[in-house]
């Protein structure tokens, strides 16, 4: 049997080598538009910073495929496919398959027209650009204030230049975290870099200095990085059913026969059933493994998507499971509690949960701030796929030592305040 | 109705406050047998190095106690409970109850005779006797390699004393972790205090220096502690079922009526309905909570021990939960993981999870070395509290952030590895 991935990215190798694993015979080719095979797309602005090198964010290399036996066809683009008879139609010819991956990702989106030194942050090429341009620049403006515009900025404020960041939304990180929390960060983070929220970008003019204009001024920077959210790639998939995105079930099939989608030119369902975009690195590598078995015969699943996501800004560790306040069908219970990492006499850092319920008490998001949110996190991420409710949570024990962890966790706390308002 | 409690450690000085919390009105009274209210007694390792003061670890005082309206008699011990007549007898009168809680913690144990220059390490007593020896000491034998036994001796080292370590078991951290954890552990650690094992202590010489004999040598020190192990302090409740310690239920009932117990005096089921001793101060927290409350009428219950416990000595995080292998009923399916807090090319540090379950891959255990241990820890407490599988856990998402947590997580892994040796 044949199977073909279109897209090299996180989805696309993991699928690749998640079919490999499963089927010993199998031929898989994957092709690649771009240069570069399966890399770290989340570890660029450390690439810009300078922290890291370029290549060391390859996670598999061309020997490794090779060795792999798949047959990774870089700087090949697909043009179209012919889902009747099977057919991948590339630059280099057409090719036959059995089953058909498409993990052809998402493409960067812009709200306004962009030129001159206007850049995105997708890809090595974009970070290679930027920095060709940070040799000869002192300040920059950052479009969107999301997970990426601030992670752009702060690599950019280590590279010594003056950042602002302009936000069409009245918070930072908009679709990470909800407003009460989005104002904590920023207020933790204010002095690293100018934040401008509620300011919509009208254009961006081009001249010996770029120009932002926004509906209340007008920047003028050396260059600029729209950070603005991606939009899927599902130009070659018009035959399947698309909405926001290629639209898969829990096998990762798309509505065609033999042919399944992952990572963020897909959508799936969320605990509440809502179809959402995929957009997360983890996201895709899960949905990578499954599509890849399932294409070689697997009967893998993926669960309901929770979203479990995390980053750190200027030092600050934030971290968000599940949906925003305002995806929540309902109006959801809520749960918000400011501790410490440690016990008082310790001095520990502070941290702030919110975990949001259904009436019932059943657990279905959360959002935390400090060191150590991911790991607590993870934790309710168990708590979400397994259904508990905010007295289980409450009722389980936490390891405590001083130089560790409080008696108490706040996780616990937030979910024991939650508890005492249900009715 | 009258709620008298005796102890004011973790447990007892709980239960009180909890008691009060439900009951307004409610006469509640503390008989302590020290001179100090509850403190937290697994803060001691940082008051002996001096990172804290002593007082700062009261973590109740007089003066909350008497805002709470609880009557704490320090300086108080309980000789004697008349079960029938409900009555206490004190060594300042006679008191009446309608509810009982015992909370009399436990003792440290000594397996041989001690003299001389020989502490124990369980009240801020002990602290400060240790404390003016080492003012004019320079070497310390610590008898066991338990947790308590490395926290003293990483805290002897900082205030710049030569520390050997003498253990019993051919393993450090004995009840805390399995033995091929434990070497992992003192790999990482040595270098740091010396650590004798398998050596048994015969015999503890007082004279000019201490002497320590034990199967295979003498070793010579200014002073020396005895960290191996406490044993439950029952002496008031031979009245009431005891085994190892005072058998609770999950309302912290003891088999005599309207008297509760809880802490480290009592012994309560684990997820094998095995008994087992409390020895945790997270735990005696958590038995308080459910004690006071069900002595003034209420209907709490405990969940079954899960004994989540970490501790961090010379750096390292370390921390477990649920049986050791050793204390299975069955042979455990393992799935051990040597991973990285990070993704490769962000230089994570080393962290080990071994995780256990039953052939139909339920999790029972786990056992973590590295940064973020503890946290991770308590995902694995919830996933054993609900029953999760194998399975399920590897399943469920994890946050993924390059400067923060790998794309799949050591835990997730582990539970993998473990999945893949089912039946």
């Amino acid at each position: 049997m044949k199977v073909i991935v279109i897209g090299c990215g996180a989805g696309g190798g993991t699928s690749a080598q998640f079919a490999r694993k499963r089927n010993r015979k199998a031929e898989i080719k994957i092709f690649e538009k771009g240069k570069n095979p399966q890399y770290s797309k989340c570890a660029l602005p450390f690439v810009l910073c300078g922290e890291i090198e370029a290549h060391s964010i390859i996670e598999f290399s061309e020997d490794w495929f090779k060795k792999a036996k798949i047959d990774l066809q870089l700087d090949t683009e697909v043009f179209s496919i012919d889902f009747e008879g099977k057919i991948v139609e590339t630059d280099k010819g057409s090719e036959e398959y059995d089953a058909l991956i498409i993990a052809t990702g998402a493409i960067p989106y812009s709200p306004i027209e962009t030129e001159g030194k206007t850049y995105f942050f997708r890809t090595i090429e974009d970070v290679e650009a930027i920095k060709r341009e940070v040799k000869h620049a002192k300040e920059a403006v950052v479009v969107g204030a999301g997970l990426i515009g601030l992670e752009v900025a702060e690599a950019l404020k280590k590279l010594g230049m003056k950042v602002s960041i302009v936000e069409l939304m009245p918070q930072i990180l908009p679709a990470m975290i909800d407003q009460d929390m989005a104002s904590l960060v920023r207020k933790k983070i204010e002095g690293e870099v100018d934040i401008l929220l509620n300011e919509g970008v009208k254009e961006i003019n081009d001249g010996k200095k770029m120009e932002v204009v926004t509906t209340n001024r007008a920047i003028k920077a050396d260059f600029v990085v729209i950070a603005t959210g991606n939009k899927p790639n599902v130009s070659l998939a018009k035959k399947c059913e698309v909405k926001k995105a290629i639209v898969v079930d829990e096998k990762c099939m798309t509505s065609m026969p033999d042919v399944y989608a992952c990572g963020d030119c897909t959508q799936y369902k969320n605990i509440f059933g809502n179809e959402v975009v995929v957009g997360l690195g983890s996201i895709a590598v899960r949905q990578g493994m499954v599509a890849g078995m399932n294409a070689v015969g697997g009967n893998e699943k993926m669960p309901l998507l929770l979203n479990a996501r995390t980053t750190k800004i200027f030092g600050l560790e934030v971290a968000a499971v599940g949906p925003l306040q305002r995806e929540f069908p309902f109006q959801p219970i809520i749960g918000k509690f400011k501790g410490s990492t440690h016990p008082d006499y310790m001095k520990g850092k502070e941290i702030v949960v919110k975990v949001m319920g259904d009436e019932e008490g059943r657990i279905c998001a959360a959002q935390i701030i400090g060191p150590g949110a991911s790991q607590r996190i993870n934790a309710f991420a168990l708590a979400i796929h397994t259904g508990m409710t905010f007295d289980d949570f409450s009722k389980t024990e936490t390891a405590y030592a001083p130089p560790v962890s409080p008696v108490i966790d706040a996780s616990t706390i937030a979910c024991d305040i939650a508890k005492r308002k249900q009715k």
